[in-house]
């Protein structure tokens, strides 16, 4: 791991940092030693500093005493899109303008990209070293390429999940996963059925989940959600 | 409004109370004068001062700073029951024991119970005089006789509902409801439908509403919900 950039403001040192092919970014708080490391994976088409991805990261940091940790997705951020990502986002276009269903074809890609981003996350963690328990934050794509890694990775020990479902992500991974999970859902999703994220809901293991359902479109999460994200990490990383 | 006993413990003052038929409690924060008023609707077969009515008062008095109230709902606790009462309950026990569907009975018990305790929360609200701006909590039996009190009294700004569904409570009366609801939804509630519970969460007219699902069955809501309720109205309620 090369760590590249390193800036601070308001209590927070972000440094970016590249794995291999994979670039990221870490935040740390400068007050103490992080009592846990948070996992965000960015949405369809957003990247490691998208501005969501960052105001997330400052705050845990600043307001909770987090580390966080993001990496651009395989075809995201600055990283190179394969011919076959090309031929999908391609036929994805077409579709979205009118010329079928884009579901089958959303699901494929988040397939293809999570064969490619889990193993990446788990070598990032490896490098990281010890920052205390993981907990994985993932909306949209992040929560379609977070269930195979929440279910593959001992050490995410939390996670928040949503605006996905069963025809976008995988319910068999689903199946795997048994942290405490924190789902959300927005009732009126233009580009995920409801029916299916009650499903990915209702597939995953975990004993202790809870799905929050708040009225609005895809991106249209009321910004309390975000407050009481941040003290499920809380209670579960203690 | 006449106040039979008064005692105090831990910092909370609990006084009974009759007004014309209806016994109630109200208990208060000695520390301070009172930041809102909860009204807190007990559950079926239950009563005003049921252990879990009790703790949650205590709590709201004690950790919050907010004044509760709870009334007995009519043919609950010590008040009377009438003989509709007696046939609704008569029925319902054989229904329960096999003999048929206890849902359309429950309703009508509902139905039965709400054209009485509305009008006395109301008359209570009067009585009791300006404790700040008001929240109504209430589950199962609790939210079909709130649903209707929300939507017809001003005074409550925000309310904690749930454990109830369109089968069991009113969704007419759930479509005059207009301010922030918190809805709790028991996964795998035996004994109401989940696609009623969602259904009940659809038809409130609330701009802010959010529904918190858990695994489990109608009694076993999650301990930390009450903390999230809590600040829920503390949100609301200033």
């Amino acid at each position: 791991m090369r760590f590249t950039t390193r800036t601070s403001a308001d209590g927070v040192t972000e440094r970016s940092f590249t794995l291999g092919e994979v670039p990221g970014v870490l935040w740390t708080p400068d007050a103490a030693e992080p009592r846990a490391l948070i996992l965000i994976g960015h949405g369809g088409g957003q990247h490691k500093q998208a501005p969501s991805v960052v105001a997330r990261a400052v705050r845990l940091a600043a307001e909770y005493g987090f580390a966080a940790a993001a990496i651009d997705a395989p075809a995201h951020g600055g990283r190179p899109k394969s011919a076959e990502h090309d031929r999908i986002i391609t036929e994805l276009r077409a579709r979205m303008a009118g010329a079928g269903d884009p579901l089958p074809l959303l699901a494929e890609l988040h397939t293809l990209l999570a064969g490619q981003t889990v193993p990446e996350w788990r070598s990032v963690l490896d490098a990281l070293g010890e920052l205390g328990p993981v907990g994985y934050w993932g909306m949209s794509l992040g929560c379609a390429l977070g269930i195979p890694l929440v279910a593959a990775e001992p050490r995410i020990r939390a996670a928040v999940l949503g605006l996905s479902g069963t025809s976008l992500a995988s319910a068999e991974a689903a199946s795997a996963v048994t942290v405490p999970v924190r789902f959300l859902v927005q009732w009126d999703d233009e580009r995920v059925p409801r029916e299916d994220a009650l499903a990915l809901f209702d597939a995953l293991a975990s004993g202790e989940k809870t799905l929050h359902a708040n009225p609005g479109k895809h991106g249209d999460v009321p910004a309390f959600e975000n407050d009481d994200a941040f003290r499920f990490f809380a209670r579960h990383l203690g």
